[in-house]
């Protein structure tokens, strides 16, 4: 069964979808996605998902197959299935570039169209913002805590399907990981691919030193050897022995990883029998329920560990796997709207961003206004399609990498930490109370 | 880009089969897959995603593509990538058939294969069973806390991707869910799909009593109206008076959605209403937040609520949203294998599951053993692949459904609640504790 993307969406996207046909209520929507309260445990977000976003609304339309399914379901007309054929995405997206920090009640992406447009893609534009941006954030988290070490995403296979395992392979990447454990990864997205070895691999041997020569032997220079399989210490005796009896053929172990035990002290171990054999050219690699909480706890107590494959608790975002996110009606046919439901009000609007810096070059506040007016600072949302087609050719995810990487620079010290900490400034101009206050009257 | 999905993979499990070519290690490997742990609030765990499971082996191929792409990352020999054209999965599988109920150690599936076919799909096997696994659980234990309830799968725009969208639609089905809201499931999986309306869908009406006349008139009869956008008791009264202007037309009201606030205290409230005015078939539907824990809530205070909308927190598994589970190696070439890692020790050789049922028809303890063992009670792993072929066509989900339905009335009572329970008795045979020794004597 092919799939074009376009039932990846709730039904009711599809009914108020016949509904607004129905009525002729085709007058312009701008809908806004963005997070209405950040986790306990985060004190900014990382916006990411915005190319793949792109991507499905250039290519979003409904096959043959897809529309005699809907025609079987018994909720729709058939003038409804036969406008589907000609369906496109016509609108205009604003947003903010990948890699760049934001915080709640910011939208990172304005989608202005035609209603029964802007309301079909919202299940999917969620679906890859929020998927995207949590990993990128959480991973974020870890970069920002362990700096100068190498951070591999090991975490497909406990990834919520193929999708998450490669998106968040490019998330974690994007906010500064070095690598992805991931081939169909760095297939898609050019990024670097890592690799060590399996329990499985020394187990199939009869012993471990055999193990270790074969792999290193197939592998010359990208050796990284798993050594927890038996007895940790007993098998770095063997990397160095076989390191010896493989140099004079160029053949160089790259390193050896632990995971299982006590990292650090494990790792002290095995670093001083590598020093002291003449081999501080052997890097170690850990892993095993690593987050940034392990991380923290590991480089601060000075574990020579070079680098971490992170897995299942980044990609799945383990402490808050899901942000309290939003994709609200802020406009329709040039009125302004707004959610009043209890612990859900919105602000209404086109809104934007700005954000000033610091004289010391870090945040000092961001500013929530309406498109319409001016702030102090630098303009967060930026046009990426006018209707129906992109501006520019897809940013490379290096130059997105990059931006997070200036953008993590730019965090005030106060918000690099791990725990709680206080909210970041974040004006909301009385342009936009105003409104609020006008929408409330009228409704 | 096309992809085989032969890449959904850890560059590692490509790296030790190019070494296992190199050595000519072509011998059988058997691997299994199981749950070392049950996560602290799970008493119980739910088979789901073998029907992937086979499609993906029965599909794997390198494309030309995939293979250029491994060529040039400098880990493979051309020998490596040309034998790449010609793999195949041929090896064997038994599993425990969907919606079976498992516990701990137990192996729900076993792969017996050439050892560089069996490592090669190591990482989108678990990546499938794990997922699905762990949704069909936590959906169980909402089917379970409320019974005779609607139950619909929400989640798909917070879901962790487009698979792990439709996928936990598909899973939450099969553990008793009644449907879905994401239009691409009931395509794929020829599952019910739901859908009532958004808040956006009423904002973009000056009023609200238009909005859901034009819904209603829209869809005649099956007209789900979201009435907690300004004022749900105020929108409560609307409804009746729409109800009442519309039947003589033939137009009913089938229900309303409660989306925020105290849910039990309105729907109270909206059912008087509606029983006053002379509709008691207009249902109640209540969505936001919803997890096992808040319809147990809800379903002990005798809240009037006819159907549900479980979202995020079930297709996260919010509370634990991965499983501590594993794919290990327990034999090559004949010899029984074994993880000693500490905390991470592995029962070797081929193992079946066998269940006793007590006189009560319920659950009454497993064995663990070893396939050539034989214990009382219904072995539980059924073969389900021979030479890389399906024994027989594809099970239809209604039937893993009507399995999972028996399976949990077949749970002991003590594991239907929702906290910490009592382990289930999952006896280990003196077969698989004497292999574990020799195994440990051995290496």
């Amino acid at each position: 069964m092919t799939s074009s993307g376009a039932l990846l969406t709730d039904l009711y996207e599809l009914t108020m979808m016949q509904a607004y046909l129905e009525q002729g209520m085709l007058g312009t929507a701008v809908f806004e996605f963005f997070v209405r309260k950040l986790p306990a445990e985060r004190s900014f977000l990382v916006a990411a998902g915005l190319e793949q976003v792109i991507e499905y609304l250039e290519a979003v339309r409904f096959t043959d197959e897809e529309r005699a399914y809907l025609a079987g379901i018994g909720r729709f007309t058939p003038a409804f299935i036969e406008a589907l054929r000609d369906f496109r995405f016509t609108g205009d997206v604003d947003a903010m570039p990948e890699g760049t920090v934001f915080f709640p009640d910011e939208p990172i992406l304005r989608i202005v169209a035609p209603m029964p447009e802007a309301q079909l893609v919202e299940s999917r534009v969620m679906n890859l913002l929020h998927y995207q941006s949590m990993v990128a954030s959480k991973a974020a988290r870890c970069v920002i805590t362990a700096p100068g070490r190498t951070l591999v995403d090991f975490g497909f296979r406990r990834a919520h399907g193929a999708e998450a395992g490669v998106l968040s392979a490019r998330a974690s990447w994007l906010a500064g990981f070095t690598g992805t454990a991931t081939a169909e990864a760095g297939r898609l997205f050019g990024m670097p691919v890592y690799g060590t070895m399996a329990h499985s691999y020394v187990q199939a041997h009869d012993d471990e030193a055999r193990a270790f020569e074969c792999f290193a032997r197939s592998q010359p220079h990208h050796a990284l050897l798993l050594i927890d399989t038996y007895d940790t210490v007993r098998a770095a005796h063997r990397v160095v022995d076989l390191a010896r009896r493989l140099a004079p053929e160029g053949i160089h172990i790259s390193g050896v990883r632990l995971d299982s035990g006590d990292l650090g002290d494990l790792a002290r171990q095995v670093r001083a029998i590598f020093d002291t054999a003449g081999f501080p050219g052997i890097t170690i690699f850990a892993s095993g329920n690593i987050d940034e909480f392990k991380l923290r706890d590991l480089v601060s107590q000075g574990a020579p560990i070079d680098g971490y494959g992170v897995g299942t608790r980044m990609n799945t975002s383990a402490d808050w796997p899901y942000l309290d996110c939003a994709y609200k009606l802020q406009e329709y046919d040039g009125q302004p709207r707004r959610k009043r439901s209890p612990e859900k009000a919105t602000w209404p609007g086109r809104k934007q961003v700005w954000r000033r810096l610091g004289v010391d070059g870090r945040f000092a506040g961001d500013t929530l206004g309406l498109v319409t007016e001016h702030a102090k600072g630098e303009p967060l949302l930026v046009p990426v399609m006018r209707d129906g087609r992109r501006l520019g050719p897809p940013e490379p995810l290096a130059q997105g990498r990059e931006r997070a990487r200036t953008q993590l620079d730019g965090l005030p010290a106060v918000l690099r930490g791990l725990d709680e900490q206080p909210d970041y400034d974040v004006a909301v101009t009385a342009g936009v109370r105003e409104l609020a206050a006008a929408v409330d009257r009228a409704t």
